[in-house]
């Protein structure tokens, strides 16, 4: 099992203490990409097909809390609902903590915590297990640094590995079949102005995980196989309106890339459309308002709800055009 | 002009009647592609560049009457309102034709009849192009073939070269730079029960015309060099499918070509989207009802209307499900 080979190859780098504490705590804010990561080179180790980038969201995210517990099982919660322990999610928590502890040694009570609705594409799974990788690191006082907890987060969900840091973050996808190239790292630029407005259409769980809709998109889009060259433009547009502070090329550059990602999906087969009716009249609506000369742009997740860009001078402009919108400065000095 | 140089080569080859007659008249089909005809390889002759193919839709069409006229300026009436001179759609007509009459020879009253609503996404240029080639065969007693009926017919609108015929009907791209071996032929096979249903979201004209959102996308959209080798591999699964009267495999590739054609318009910039919210319920309608088990697909052309391909035994069902649904049998016996 490669996860195995590279929790021990990374654990042999930190703190070995002779055992572990009682609890262990931390938070991770969840992040947007502004260059979507979409297709795997290595299913297991969550390897990426390309590089991606996005912006973490500050203060909104997931806390996690371990304790170490006496009981055969483990037990979950999330947002304050006990998990069932054989639903995939639960699975997927038990088979990621397995990774760090010796076969029926012990137990862990996990709490979960999220300040954002669960998969309407708003990166819960991201900031969930890299919350869960800190508070492993925390737990077992490993004092790791952020590349190797990127690297840990990945495992558990392939874009846990930019919630590590808060600010820009790129996703190196990494040349190595280990992975141990692949991990997130800040940029050095921040932007205060920038702001992200979440649009919430809806908060009802979405039909079809990204994990699946991934890989369909894989293995049945004929479009595919523009998607790299696509990526590589746009990561080189990104950094490039980040350094100079360029609004324009960054907005134009995300709503293209996020738009590039879901028309990749609907060319998929069976098609795979996370649009709701709301979806396309907000997205029009951002059309008609940027024709009025509003700079304002937006990017689309692996659910129907849309996250807007735009400059912290035109907050009310977009409070007023978009009512509910929860607008996010993440980066405000 | 190459386009002179054509229609010299064209009319080289037809009967060359001392003069004209006094009326011409004709009706031509529209048709709507199973495989869409989506970039051009030459911007003036209107050539593909890809094949397409298409099935033709009965008496759903253009009636085209023209009239020698004795006045300095030719006049169009559309649907019975007299056209503008100075819009671009007669600027069309008149460029068009000009090419089969010297100088300032004699002038056309042009009365184009269509029994489709126009310009939103139901080939109504295609129609009404072809309606006018073939009126012009018979005006000027040309008695051409149908072949070179279809080239004429492309110089008009592309897809025009496909309403010449009834019944499926496969537009070739050609490799020759005058364009003389790009034309639609008719494929032997029919398929009598093989419907078509009209599903009218809306009948305003669409925001953008198809010919500015094609030359759009093959500017802009990076997925774009991906398309050549899905018509390719489309345009061989619908050949299969109609030979073999195999519905899922025809629904299936017409389906997933219309939405890859979508999608590359999506990931043009700017991005362009013919949906409506009634569109993306409508799609999600049929894919619910094809995981129920009816037999349905769909195929959308640059507007926001969807066409729903199914065979006649469901006929009713779908009627059911869609009202105001119009059922179109083009091939029935």
């Amino acid at each position: 099992m490669k996860k195995k080979a590279v929790v021990a190859t990374i654990l042999d780098l930190g703190r070995q203490p002779a055992s572990h504490q009682e609890m262990g705590h931390a938070f991770a804010p969840t992040n947007i990409a502004l260059c979507k990561y979409w297709g795997k080179r290595d299913t297991e180790l969550n390897l990426p097909a390309t590089p991606s980038l996005s912006l973490s969201l500050g203060q909104k995210g997931a806390s996690c809390t371990l304790r170490r517990i006496d009981q055969a099982y483990d037990t979950y919660f999330l947002n304050g609902q006990p998990l069932e322990l054989l639903t995939p999610f639960s699975q997927r928590l038990k088979n990621y903590l397995d990774l760090f502890r010796p076969a029926d040694s012990f137990s862990f009570q996990v709490t979960i915590q999220t300040n954002i609705p669960v998969a309407a594409g708003l990166a819960s799974s991201a900031c969930g297990f890299a919350s869960l990788a800190l508070a492993l690191n925390d737990f077992f006082a490993w004092e790791l640094d952020q590349r190797h907890l990127s690297i840990l987060a990945r495992l558990g969900s392939g874009s846990a590995c930019r919630s590590i840091t808060p600010g820009f973050v790129e996703w190196h996808e990494g040349v190595l079949a280990d992975g141990m190239d692949s991990y997130g790292e800040s940029l050095k630029e921040a932007w205060p102005e920038l702001c992200i407005g979440l649009v919430i259409l809806t908060e009802k769980e979405k039909p079809l995980s990204s994990r699946a809709a991934m890989e369909r998109t894989v293995a049945t889009s004929h479009l595919y196989s523009s998607w790299p060259l696509k990526v590589k433009t746009d990561l080189a547009l990104l950094k490039q309106a980040i350094k100079e502070q360029d609004f324009k090329l960054l907005g134009e550059t995300a709503e293209s890339n996020a738009l590039t990602m879901h028309a990749l999906m609907l060319s998929a087969w069976p098609p795979i459309s996370y649009a709701l009716p709301e979806t396309v009249l907000a997205m029009q609506r951002v059309w008609e308002l940027r024709q009025d000369g509003l700079a304002i742009y937006f990017t689309q997740d692996a659910g129907p709800n849309l996250k807007l860009l735009f400059l912290a001078k035109d907050a009310e402009q977009v409070r007023a055009y978009f009512p509910g919108v929860e607008v996010l400065q993440p980066q405000a000095t």
